[in-house]
């Protein structure tokens, strides 16, 4: 595959199984499609499914998914913790291999528009493919979820959708599709059970309060493991490296006397991330990937490796 | 290729590029080879060949430049600061992929017998492929060099070649084949221009002075930048990391009250010493590769990513 973009969709079941299972049968049910990840929550009753394909391949895939999800998923009769807008709610792409943030947004804004003429589902369109600004952020949309957007829609110009009219989809709600960077999702546990120093370091060193750029973070207890954690989003990992998250807040963790226990990387990390924490600690200069010893082969070789 | 085995020739020749142009056109006319890099060295007098071929490919194009560096190089005309004993000094075979250390001394003792019997040159075998212990260790063969070497194996049953007998060729000298593990060539520059400090962390951190294992170290001047450096060879990155390596570095430089001001990788490095690394410096637990996207596409994608 020359081209690789991934799609990460959320679907508003969490519990029942079968139902996911046949959403993901229909996504994989066309060329070129491979499933990463399926994770199903029960409290958010909310699945996250992470899928690859083709520059031609995803988009269909994603609305294959849209289609089955809006025949087994009724808003109607959802419950969860997690806000919601849509039977299928949310469906970013991401640039991973041969193609550009602005090809994602492409894609991104045909897969709203055919979300529509396809299945009468109204759809928005945030983050990189967003037409309006304000609609960059995906809470803005979704503010007020399923129930309460049903209502705006009809009198509030604002909460229009980019494609759809004046109704919701009277059981599948509405759908948000957007384009996006990588997402790493990495959390640092420290030596306390502290969880006001985990708040306290995740204000100080998130985007929102002006700390680092492309990074959000919470500070959250890990009951069973008696730690503190900080929780974050590093949304934009080529200008705030893992590198120099550990850093701030092993800073932050220092000036009150605390050590870091151990980092996680939840789900997936992008090569290119590890070889910078890499440069980075060990103060390589010039450090390019071109000296990894499975690049080269991979290069001198071919794609046969 | 499912199998991928490093071969890396050294020439007794650094001065006359067609010469080992020629070497390296012999090398590369069969199937399943392919050249990583080549580097010559005119103090040395002396290029080093780096090239990869499969199990049964990379012993056959060993041999095809071992038979036209004996018909280019004469020993009795060569000078050069670095020790040698033949017109192909050393050929090391080192395994990369689908190939043990096993597989490679194999290879490698099938090579010296093949450079024996077709070309009349006598040949040693060392590190992994020794057959003799005393012979693991390459300098112990190669003492005296050519010149005395020629002498001593008339008379010294001890310097008798593995293949070949009182003679050695009359211009192309001996040959040693090896098989090792692959080496790291990594280099720590500190914050000083006093190279007897440098000397001091070496002589401390490596493994024959009872330092860390698999760790070669010198302390070396590097005039043009006003820098002292610690120059290493790791012989076995498994059990001696870059991170170790770093650290124990740092450590007696801090006690010297000096900082390192960077590192550098020379050649290629194994992408699993690099992610090592990071989840060293990141206290990242059960860190696998599987997290890595590339890796996780690869396995679901196949051969054909």
């Amino acid at each position: 595959m020359q081209t690789i973009i991934e799609c990460v969709p959320n679907f508003s079941e969490g519990q029942d199984s079968e139902k996911i299972e046949a959403i993901v049968q229909a996504l994989l049910a066309g060329p070129d499609v491979y499933l990463l990840g399926k994770e199903m929550d029960r409290d958010h009753n909310r699945s996250v499914v992470t899928f690859i394909g083709t520059r031609e391949s995803v988009g269909e895939a994603a609305l294959r998914a849209i289609g089955r999800a809006s025949e087994l998923i009724d808003l109607n009769n959802h419950h969860g913790v997690h806000p919601r807008m849509g039977a299928t709610d949310v469906v970013p792409f991401v640039p991973i291999k041969g193609a550009t943030l602005a090809d994602c947004a492409d894609i991104a804004r045909r897969v709203a528009e055919q979300t529509w003429r396809r299945f009468r589902i109204p759809t928005y369109l945030y983050e990189a493919a967003a037409r309006n600004p304000k609609r960059k952020n995906l809470e803005h949309i979704r503010r007020g979820q399923f129930e309460r957007l049903r209502e705006e829609v009809r009198t509030n110009p604002e909460r229009r959708p980019d494609y759809g009219g004046l109704r919701l989809h009277p059981t599948a709600g509405a759908t948000a599709v957007a384009a996006r960077k990588f997402l790493i999702a990495y959390n640092i546990n420290l030596n306390t059970s502290n969880v006001e120093l985990a708040k306290a370091i995740a204000r100080k060193i998130r985007a929102s309060a002006g700390g680092l750029p492309g990074v959000k973070a919470i500070g959250v207890e890990l009951k069973a493991r008696n730690l503190a954690q900080v929780s974050m989003n590093l949304t934009d990992f080529e200008t705030t490296s893992i590198g120099t998250v550990f850093d701030a807040v092993q800073k932050e963790a220092t000036r009150a006397k605390v050590t870091i226990a151990s980092s996680e990387i939840v789900g997936l990390v992008p090569r290119q991330a590890i070889e910078e924490v890499a440069a980075h600690y060990l103060k390589i200069q010039n450090f390019h990937s071109d000296i990894i010893l499975e690049n080269r082969l991979a290069r001198v070789i071919g794609a046969g490796t």
